[in-house]
């Protein structure tokens, strides 16, 4: 029985049902939802409303047709695309488990015969081009950009008689909050044509969240992780980067957490290259987090686990965090990944110092696409 | 049988799975997708992950209750959700139709009954509290101050002899461009603490398409269409405005377009109040464009509806596009629902012209939130 297999969704994010996936496939960017059909000899069908028709016929990736909707008979899109197929015998459709429950409810209506997959539904866009590898080193630019005024502002504040980190400006003083450093890094992100849902900017003991999002007046000798993912407006790639500052020399306790996470991003840089496989990566940082002291442990105090408490890292593409995932699932690494490497280390009490740059995965090793310093001296500011 | 109300995904755009549904219902902004569970009573619960949940119940709504998920058991989070369910006796589930079949077909694994709608989920969000009213009115403002740069640097503009727009700094001349008229209005909304998924720039004959994004030196005399959504990043609700500019005057066909959209406008304006239906201030403005000379019509050339083509407004909050909508489908006005209202025409040759305020539906008429000028003299640049 003929099979065909349906993509679903608007390709830009922050608009209903974004779909990464569709947005990969397509290369089109559209506000309102649209389908992608894909037939077993592989030819590959979008189908967009009339009145977008025009415009992404000139944007839409060369292997694709671009259909309009309006060609087919049905009082919705979703009854123009059930037409279409029955007309040429096809009842059989495969989705993928991120699609709405309307899809398959709509389809199943019409009679069509419909199952779901929550697999990777293109392993294609784990192996990235030379095209996608500079689009994420140009995201990843900006995000340097970004942290480059974070560390300037840092550096030129000062503090205060209760640790709070201060702007003398004019004989005034601002107080330098959370909020406005997120401001600044925004800023530049969009001067250099990207932008991001958040900047994640994490102080003192928030930082041992690993979603850290502070507010306020920043403190002075304690962690200050901030975590820039910038998307280009341009083409909807991602960069990924951390950097954990300090304003004033944090404690010693914080200063050996940092030359661990340092040590772990070493090991890791090392290791991974083409043939390599992503949990052996992970394993060997694991282990050398537990012999210099930092096993992962459950504090009842808080009820929050502590330590190392996530993955290493991810891919990094048309989505911030795609396929692979280094961390105990094996997964062999290939050439042409491109991966951020994120190590981190949690504690309720010290806070939290996380350090990630993004890199590509290359056949003897790999070329990071990220150049900003990561050595303790640079990090106090 | 005991019913339950589910509801699951992130809370900040651009991250997979986004609901504006759970923002609205939580109040909390989460990268990771999390659950939202109602009950008969009216009781609410959401179930968040370990490391999230000391963070969230600071800023949870005050009618939830919130739960981490490592107090339940189960492999992963949707296994936790389900055996808390069990324990309840409760087997009968409903999620939006909006949902990822995913959650469907793991809660039918787990042997629950569950069913799907696709109504407005929460239709208490169509009323806006006044929080919500201020929140929009605040994001309205972020866009009249982008728009207002937008206008400056169109004024500053001069025009080549080729009829395209350039900047002249420095005895050197600058094109200005779609990309760059963006970029100007994208600092501007980061300033105000907003971002947008996209500015549209439409210029030219571009512009006849409803979501007209273009590239390149801008055109003198032709429509420049321009349509700001500012997100909040604060509290997530948006704003939405458009305004159509000209530099230089545009045709007599053209600004005969502008004061009929004009017109529908202020008819739109006039009618808008509690108690009215949707549909007949949709209607009117069609009879209006009717008589006017601006029947909708296909272009056979093009392949392309021509007119007044899209609805007339919808609801603005926690989404950009929400319920009510201003169409051929009846819908009730009441007090307090914030509407954007948007007449237009679009024809190929001519290009496009569009108008567009937010507004606050009240008993006897509307507050406008947008204060920004749209007489035909100002539009001209």
């Amino acid at each position: 029985m003929k099979l065909v297999r349906l993509t679903y969704g608007s390709t830009i994010p922050a608009m209903p049902y974004f779909s990464s996936d569709l947005l990969w496939a397509s290369g089109m960017k559209l506000a309102d939802p649209f389908f992608l059909l894909e037939f077993q000899n592989g030819r590959r069908v979008v189908f967009v409303n009339g009145a977008e028709y025009p415009k992404v016929k000139k944007t839409s990736k060369e292997n694709l047709s671009v259909r309009s909707l309006e060609t087919e008979t049905g009082n919705d899109d979703l009854e123009c695309v059930v037409s279409f197929l029955k007309k040429r015998k096809i009842k059989k459709i495969i989705i993928p488990d991120s699609s709405p429950v309307l899809v398959a409810k709509r389809l199943t209506e019409a009679k069509m015969d419909v199952s779901s997959r929550d697999d990777v539904w293109f392993p294609e866009r784990i192996i990235k081009e030379k095209r996608e590898i500079e689009y994420v080193t140009q995201a990843q630019k900006a995000a340097e950009k970004a942290l480059g005024v974070a560390r300037e502002v840092l550096k030129n504040s000062a503090v205060d008689k209760n640790g709070f980190l201060f702007l003398p400006v004019n004989c005034k003083r601002f107080p330098l909050t959370a909020e406005s450093l997120r401001t600044a890094m925004g800023l530049v992100l969009e001067e250099y044509g990207h932008m991001t849902p958040e900047v994640l900017v994490g102080f003192g003991k928030d930082s041992s969240d690993i979603h850290a999002y502070s507010y306020g007046p920043i403190t002075a000798h304690q962690p200050i992780v901030i975590d820039v993912f910038p998307y280009s407006r341009r083409n909807g790639y991602w960069g990924d980067m951390t950097r954990t500052f300090f304003k004033g020399k944090p404690s010693l306790e914080v200063q050996k957490m940092y030359v661990a996470v340092l040590g772990a991003m070493e090991i890791a840089m090392q290791m991974i290259r083409a043939g390599v496989c992503g949990s052996a990566v992970y394993n060997e940082v694991v282990g050398f987090f537990e012999k210099t002291g930092y096993r992962e442990r459950y504090n009842c105090k808080t009820g929050k686990e502590e330590g190392f408490i996530h993955a290493l890292g991810h891919g990094v593409g048309v989505d911030i965090h795609e396929w692979p995932i280094l961390c105990e699932t094996p997964a062999r690494l290939a050439e042409g990944m491109v991966l951020a490497v994120e190590p981190g280390l949690y504690y309720s009490k010290a806070g939290g110092v996380r350090i990630e740059d993004t890199v590509l995965v290359r056949k003897n090793g790999i070329r990071n696409l990220t150049s900003f310093p990561k050595d303790l001296d640079s990090a106090i500011l």
